[in-house]
């Protein structure tokens, strides 16, 4: 006898764990949540590390949002710490302000100035271009070929390894360029953490689903399909793989973390550089736009979840290829990737009985807030649906 | 078509994440475990609590053993900080080291004494009894009226809502009497904490078995049944609810647990108590025998792990009856119970296909290392056998 659900979800990360959550606490579904990894929360999911040092494992996750509903829905699952997220880049063997504000304006002329003057500087120097095309263009036409340069391109080849001509003007355009001092890495209203980590929030959508969800880990979702029955599948992973690869693979960039751990004299030793006891480097995240250093950067989340605790522990990141064994972390956004998901998205399309939500199965960089947003929206059309 | 495995493992307690990963790791088995809450690790399981404190969420867990085989098969999954445990008792309004040592035997008589004059001591106030046949005689027969009333009596009474005279020596017995100054609460060679966590040693369990292993949580294992195939199961759930109750339910004791956390100056307070900073009470564990006090014991489990966070957290354990929606923490060892659990122990030996294996399917006190030891060895029978 064929086990039934309601709903089959592919993959337990912040669009799958969403939708679950409402379908069931709304609606009293019977879901059936089928993950690849041996734990819930996806990319999201962080940890204690061996040092005791509460660290996000797949690369740094800062929530912020503008959006009230998404706020209230998580907030039902979650205090928040506050926080301003802050980086640095380091080139010039020296921590530079970033992203671009007049802070690193006076960094670069070595010596305070106005918003004038900055302002005048970046009219001076920035490359008229009507209607930027890529991400080289964007920047060119907002800073100039210096910053550009600067903090902007070695950054893109390395972690794109592709000229940032080659790619969608989006992809730099996303960092803001200030002529104040706001130091701000993000722009929206809520910026904040999860006080007790990201996964206690999964933890909680668990509980509060109860005997309705089964969950279940280490599980390629196709070796289920077999031996269970569901009216509704909702697919959270790559688009592409879905469909096998009818259409080739899209492509992604990948990332290889190297984490590290202090503690003791060698952490004290780095108070000098970092300004503060407990810490490493002066800043949550540093950029290393130089293409001499293999990492891209290096984030020490224990600035921004403010756990107080004595070691500290960095986590180097090295862009890879995308590949077998290598995890898909950013869908790259270019045309000719356009043009391929497109495809997919018409065979996505033609599915009435799956919906596609989250980064992987849209081939989109969403934030968390959007891809909670996508499935709180997702949730309320499958709802307001006769089952 | 219904999904089938080698082994269907109800639990992913030690037992069953033993057994589980025995099975894959040396045969290849394909295995489904199938778990009722929505974590691996049974009550083993530990985890970083809101304040950032590593707690063990179901009671405290003191893993010692004497077995090299045990130690090196978890020592696969963990490196270990090693731990003298050591506890204090708490009535007079004072705190009294414990077990009784000559320590404690100072402390009682207000000056300092020898080995030999506390030996003297106890001849002169033990109670001449042949052969102990419950708690109050075994106890009565080491140290007399005075050290009982003061130290076990009120104790076992809260503990197990039973007079210690209807109570299996064992229960009172297992604790040590010592005449030198001997403190530790425990008496194996080999007495560690896993460095990074129990829970860690799950998650690499986890790992280490791969997609040859599915997990499922949140899932009663009889709703599974109906949809699976399986040559073998392994049960590590309370035998009478295998058995639907046939000869009556089993005794258990249960518990509640009230977690509360210190920070700043609140905890700072406490530091003319606890005699160190960063620390509440003077020891890992504070029993409290007084009938007066409604928590059996305090622990607090930051003294055993060494985690090096500002923040403390301790929890009092309050006993209770088991019933709806409560863990059955405890078998109560007494003749009566025994009487049941035979009954129940013959109709699962007539079963050749499920091994009944644990602290709950076994109905005894077993600790960590005996039950990881019997899921080793039931994994060596398994394991000879042709499937």
């Amino acid at each position: 006898m064929p086990w039934s659900f309601d709903y089959l979800i592919v993959g337990a990360g912040f669009a799958g764990m969403t939708i679950a959550e409402r379908l069931v606490s709304t609606k009293g579904a019977r879901v059936l949540i089928v993950e690849r990894r041996n734990h819930i929360g996806g990319n999201a999911h962080d940890h204690y590390d061996d040092a005791g040092v509460l660290i996000h494992r797949y690369g740094p996750h800062y929530f912020r949002t503008n959006a009230p509903r998404i706020r209230a829905y998580l907030s039902k699952f979650t205090d928040w710490t506050p926080v301003d997220y802050t980086i640095k880049s380091f080139t010039r063997d020296r921590y530079w302000n970033f992203p671009v504000n007049l802070n690193t304006f006076e960094q670069l002329i070595g010596r305070p100035a106005t918003s004038g003057e900055f302002v005048d500087w970046l009219e001076q120097n920035k490359v008229s271009i009507e209607n930027p095309r890529n991400s080289e263009e964007i920047i060119l036409s907002q800073v100039g070929h210096e910053l550009y340069e600067l903090f902007f391109k070695g950054y893109t080849l390395k972690q794109w390894k592709r000229h940032p001509r080659d790619l969608d003007a989006s992809v730099c355009g996303r960092i803001p360029i200030r002529t104040n001092r706001d130091d701000r890495y993000l722009k929206e209203e809520f910026q904040a953490l999860p006080s007790a980590g990201y996964h206690r929030i999964f933890e909680r959508m668990a509980q509060a689903m109860g005997e309705n969800v089964k969950i279940l880990l280490n599980t390629d979702y196709r070796e289920v399909l077999p031996h269970v029955q569901f009216d509704h599948m909702v697919y959270t992973g790559p688009i592409d793989a879905y469909f096998d690869f009818a259409h080739g693979k899209l492509p992604y960039r990948s990332l290889r973390f190297e984490f590290e751990s202090f503690e003791g004299k060698d952490l004290a030793d780095r108070e000098s550089v970092s300004g503060k006891p407990g810490f490493w480097q002066p800043a949550m995240q540093v950029n290393y736009p130089d293409e001499s250093v293999p990492w891209t950067r290096i984030v020490e989340i224990k600035h921004a979840t403010g756990q107080q605790c004595l070691p500290t522990t960095i986590v180097r990141e090295f862009p890879e290829d995308f590949g077998a064994g290598k995890e898909p972390y950013y869908p790259v956004p270019n045309a000719e990737s356009a043009a391929v998901y497109k495809k997919y998205k018409e065979m996505a399309d033609a599915l009435p009985n799956v919906s596609f939500i989250g980064r992987l199965a849209t081939y989109r960089y969403y934030n968390m807030d959007q891809v909670v947003g996508m499935a709180l929206a997702e949730a309320d059309k499958l709802q307001s649906r006769e089952i």
